[in-house]
């Protein structure tokens, strides 16, 4: 008998229907012969309406208490969805994260799994019942209640499938799996059949938006197989796993863009040493996540230096690099909010420099001009004009052959 | 420094504006140099709009289940309530039942508090924290969620108040305290500064709609002194407590009223051992509450029973009594829904048999035909037709002079 972890997203549950689809979904895998354990995030908008109850009686509400109001989304779905399988004539039991185990540090609203006490979550599997959890939260040693931030549901589910050495665990979503391209941009992209960890926390970290990284993280960790399906069909959507099957190696698996993208560029400062850590210690501190950083050839001792941040913080950066920039004698700062990142990912790509080439040539034929280049062991990512970005993802997808089965 | 025990009600804490005028009170008790353990209960709608959820997914919700979503109506409100002291400039904390150390048996929407472990109560009131306690809740020692039942957040607190040894225990709700009459029928019906415990359950279970019982009998075990009062005014309330004042004894305290009442009368049954028994076992097994019992004197060995149900079990009552009573060889059995049961209540009426005589004689002026009577220590009951119940209370009111301060 198998033990698997399913996973369902806020669309996935999002009101007493799709519950009751949710509910025939789980049935069906246990009537397969499997045990099966299921971690549900909170129905459609109700975390969206805690936080605004929240902001109404405190304008600045504080991590603890909103994290306990947080809780609660999931524990309503997790209990429907304990009901939806009774009323099947399924045997079931909702947990709370804390009953379920989920033991965390406590820092609020973005709480680390420290482990899984997974005792009562076996006992509930060998008494014959579907165990559902609630997820995105978790309980301190103090018997507080945390929530995991973003990307939270998925690492729950792919925490339990660690702790309790699941077969694999299953996130059900709104997309149909792993595309070598997003599939509303180029309507040839293909979905991958299997992809590794750090592929998808590259294209995951550069544009797809199907899982958080945190969770794809924690799998490759545990080395738990990921699989990545709709849970509005039967599809059989991508698996996440240590590593690709032989014959598609060296190969690019996808291409991906962000147009989050804001560039900064210092203009003139001198160069010499501690300029850079005087920009960026700054920024680290206000939580600033900078993203490409570039400096060019120093001429007599002044360089430019270039460097992007998500667009809705541009703002904040800028108010806190500007007074450094005229401390140390620069010259002036330059921003570009017009721009995206396109990149492309596989692990085929791995020493093989063949692929950067190809990609700045495809480019270079669309007549799109490069701004910045940036690259992983596994990733080339180029920055250019966002208007271009339809443009370059097409190009490189057919350049590529992205579109053929391997 | 003084430990108070505060309970917020439903319509208290129904939105965001409530919330902070329950906050402005709780900080007001505060500043006053108490130390301040509230309880509350959902907000307004909250716990209908999850049974309605819990209904849309299965017909017949298991207890277990329904009992885990309801307590997210509670937790919500404690952590609003949090929020909205910490907007004031107060320290607060929410806790959920569990977390309260509220340890209940396992009778799931009915739960009976076992034991209130105070410990983290009492370290967050050590540490200068107002304690905010999710209502009606508790969890087993397998660590399950339970609900208390009605009025499960009054119970809750009182529990909460015994297990502090707090100075009091403050029950703010919609009603300015307990009056010697129903305000809304008797103009003239005073609020009563104080009661005893025997008094308030006698005036709750024959009809005044201000506290549930359960709280006010857990109150009198452990010599709880309990307010009751509006939380949407300043005016002082009633307490309930160990004996009402010597001034007040030897008095009649308050006339209550119940519409809800159904008779039965079971017509020609033989008059031997076992027919009470063979009728009032299965009515106790489906779980229906039988109030007055009367049997007439037997003749020739026939005799005829009457009792009371609430109104929305006769057709289920009389599914059970009818087939008892023609397997005994009974005549019929005739059932009436239009009376009502006037009580007066006062333990200054204790060996006092003038108060039963002036009860009767009262009636009998205004015209007013006695179907049955029952009597406790410090009750008498009159069972009267629903039409004259108005007429009955102010006669009564005006008869025993409870519009007189005493």
């Amino acid at each position: 008998m198998a033990l698997i972890v399913q996973k369902y997203g806020g669309s996935s549950v999002a009101d007493a229907k799709r519950i009751r689809n949710v509910a025939r979904r789980v049935a069906k895998a246990k009537d397969e012969g499997n045990q099966v354990v299921v971690v549900v995030s909170a129905m459609g908008d109700t975390t969206d309406n805690l936080i605004k109850l929240a902001y109404q009686v405190n304008e600045q509400p504080g991590d603890r208490e909103l994290d306990v109001i947080l809780s609660t989304g999931e524990i309503v779905s997790s209990t429907l969805l304990a009901l939806a399988l009774e009323s099947l004539g399924c045997k079931a039991v909702s947990l709370t994260g804390a009953q379920a185990g989920i033991q965390t540090d406590s820092s609020y609203s973005r709480a680390r799994i420290l482990r899984v006490d997974t005792k009562r979550v076996v006992s509930e599997l060998e008494k014959g019942n579907i165990v559902i959890v609630a997820g995105f939260q978790g309980v301190t040693q103090e018997m507080d209640i945390t929530t995991l931030g973003r990307g939270g549901s998925d690492t729950t589910a792919v925490a339990l499938a660690a702790s309790l050495s699941a077969e694999i665990c299953q996130i059900y979503t709104d997309v149909e799996g792993v595309y070598t391209a997003d599939p509303h941009l180029i309507p040839g992209a293909r979905k991958l059949k299997e992809i590794g960890y750090e592929e998808m926390l590259e294209l995951a970290s550069y544009g797809a938006r199907v899982m958080h990284n945190r969770a794809v993280e924690l799998g490759e960790l545990y080395n738990v197989p990921i699989l990545v399906a709709s849970s509005f069909s039967d599809s059989p959507g991508t698996i996440i796993c240590k590593e690709a099957s032989m014959e598609v190696k060296n190969k690019a698996r996808g291409i991906v863009y962000d147009t989050n993208v804001s560039k900064v560029t210092v203009v003139g400062v001198p160069d010499h040493p501690g300029i850079a850590a005087a920009i960026f210690e700054p920024l680290a501190r206000a939580n600033i996540s900078v993203d490409t950083i570039v400096q060019n050839a120093s001429i007599n001792n002044i360089t430019d230096l270039t460097f992007t941040v998500a667009r809705n913080d541009l703002i904040k950066a800028m108010s806190i690099v500007e007074p450094v920039v005229k401390s140390v004698g620069g010259k002036q700062c330059v921003t570009d909010s017009t721009l995206a990142k396109v990149s492309i990912v596989g692990t085929g790509m791995q020493n093989t420099p063949g692929y950067a080439a190809r990609m700045f040539r495809v480019l270079y034929e669309q007549g799109i001009n490069i701004q910045l280049i940036t690259t992983s062991e596994i990733r080339i990512t180029c920055i250019i004009s966002e208007d271009r970005v339809k443009n370059a993802v097409q190009a490189l997808h057919q350049a590529f052959e992205l579109e053929k089965e391997t």
